[in-house]
């Protein structure tokens, strides 16, 4: 496949070191196999990144401008995988589009859905072209191109959600399939609801407590609450120490998802606040076991 | 120093691990230091674990009953540490320091201060024994004496509540030097405000977010989100997946500092969520970078 990755950070460029990779492994299995070869051309806003990319070998060629990629690469492009951040999706494709065959997919790696594929779906057809929403859920604790590695994707789950071109859903499943992810169809309200549980709002629930705990205004327990911290406060505020930008783009592209997990979950906090009132400490114990026998539904141990 | 353990787990266990390998190292060093030689006597309620404690020589000797303890050994002990969970702090005090001599200084490794202090020094008291509180903030994700580690102390704090009794509070903070922890002094009521911000709301904290994932009504979205969850729910839903019986102790033994905490971040969630809801994108992200910021004053990277 020829495919074009919009967006040169650590997803674009992880994804395009195993899509050129795969061809070296291909070319090992079976010489004849060459046609099926993948090419890469990549997009970035930074000029350094674009020679970085093709450096380590996650494009083969890249530019600032899809005006300096050859028009007959762009006229065989199968699929473009967009993976800027969430609020560059749609201004990225309005300016993309119009530079591409009819015949090209997009698809995107956003971590919301709804705020995008019905948008996004509306700019492609005005070009004839199909948009499919992704999310493949990966990731490390590093960002941008040097950060790209191998299979980051392996074994990883990602959404696409559906659309009645089975066609064009089939190449972005096949897309994410061959870099070792499990896929999922959803829609992208399920999807953006999921999400919102499970990775948004537990942002700010762990941000939360970060906060709370710098509102102490007693400095001698403000100190000691620094030092005394350990394991226990490290991974419970992971997440809410993490890129501000990302937390809002969140927030803001899933705000009712996000907030429907937030009532959910300050009703929840609320219960457990009345337990420990009303000095209800077997009830207490019954809901952490409950919650200790639940955990492993979402990581297995 | 001639020193009991009572209650051989993780904890107990450890200690004892490194008071007698401490001998070792002290030989080595120099014959004439041997008068310097750590005697560690254990009692533990489950006969197996005294012979497990003897056998990795985490005690000299070890007993389901202090009167098979020998009277000359029990007359030289310098210091009582009691390793029991919270709950059992004050009935093992109870019984076993009416058989103990009134040079003898307690101590214990509760998480909670207040509900203890106070108390045990009034039992102490009655015998003409001294009681300082103790907290070493050590651990793992393990139980029981075959979990004890050498050096799992080291480098952790430890806090140690005051006393007019300053040479019973030296023999104390000695101790936990000894295996190489950093020494704090607090009132139990500072102590146990820290920790409710740190360790004790966060399980609270944690577990609702589990509880309130289970909530999901729509049995696609919820497995959906069981799928999806990755490194962030596991983090920040870890602790509120921990031991219950530990949790519902943390509320029951620090009830007040664990409800302070908890209004806190009820009200520090509630100006997240007003934030979103009154799309404030731009305040939302300077409340999360300023979490980013705070966050390496209790957790450095």
């Amino acid at each position: 496949m020829n495919i074009g990755i919009v967006g040169l950070g650590l997803i674009g460029g992880s994804l395009g070191l195993d899509l050129l990779a795969a061809n070296q492994d291909s070319k090992q299995d079976s010489e004849i196999n060459s046609q099926q070869n993948n090419y890469v051309w990549g997009l970035s806003r930074n000029p350094e990144t674009c020679k970085q990319g093709e450096a380590i070998a996650a494009v083969n060629i890249a530019d600032t401008d899809i005006e300096n990629i050859p028009d007959r690469i762009l006229a065989q492009t199968d699929l473009v995988v967009i993976c800027t951040p969430i609020a560059a999706i749609l201004p990225t494709l309005t300016a993309i589009a119009p530079k591409l065959p009819s015949h090209v997919i997009f698809t995107d790696v956003g971590s919301v859905k709804a705020a995008i594929v019905e948008p996004a779906s509306t700019i492609c057809s005005e070009f004839g072209q199909r948009f499919i929403g992704s999310h493949p859920m990966a990731g490390t604790a590093f960002q941008g191109i040097l950060a790209a590695e191998r299979n980051l994707f392996q074994n990883r789950p990602c959404v696409v959600t559906p659309s009645e071109d089975l066609e064009a859903l089939e190449k972005v499943r096949s897309l994410w399939q061959s870099v070792g992810m499990r896929v999922f169809e959803c829609s992208p309200a399920e999807h953006d609801r999921a999400v919102a549980m499970i990775s948004h709002a537990p942002v700010m629930i762990s941000a939360s407590l970060i906060a709370a705990c710098q509102q102490e205004n007693d400095v001698k327990v403000l100190n000691l609450a620094q030092t005394l911290a350990s394991s226990g406060f490290r991974d419970t505020s992971r997440v809410g120490g993490g890129n501000p930008e990302l937390g809002r783009l969140m927030a803001e592209y899933n705000q009712s998802a996000v907030l429907r997990s937030l009532y959910a979950y300050r009703q929840t906090l609320q219960k457990v606040i009345n337990l420990i009132e009303d000095q209800q400490w077997d009830q207490l114990e019954d809901f952490l076991a409950k919650t200790q026998r639940d955990r492993p539904f979402y990581v297995p141990e």
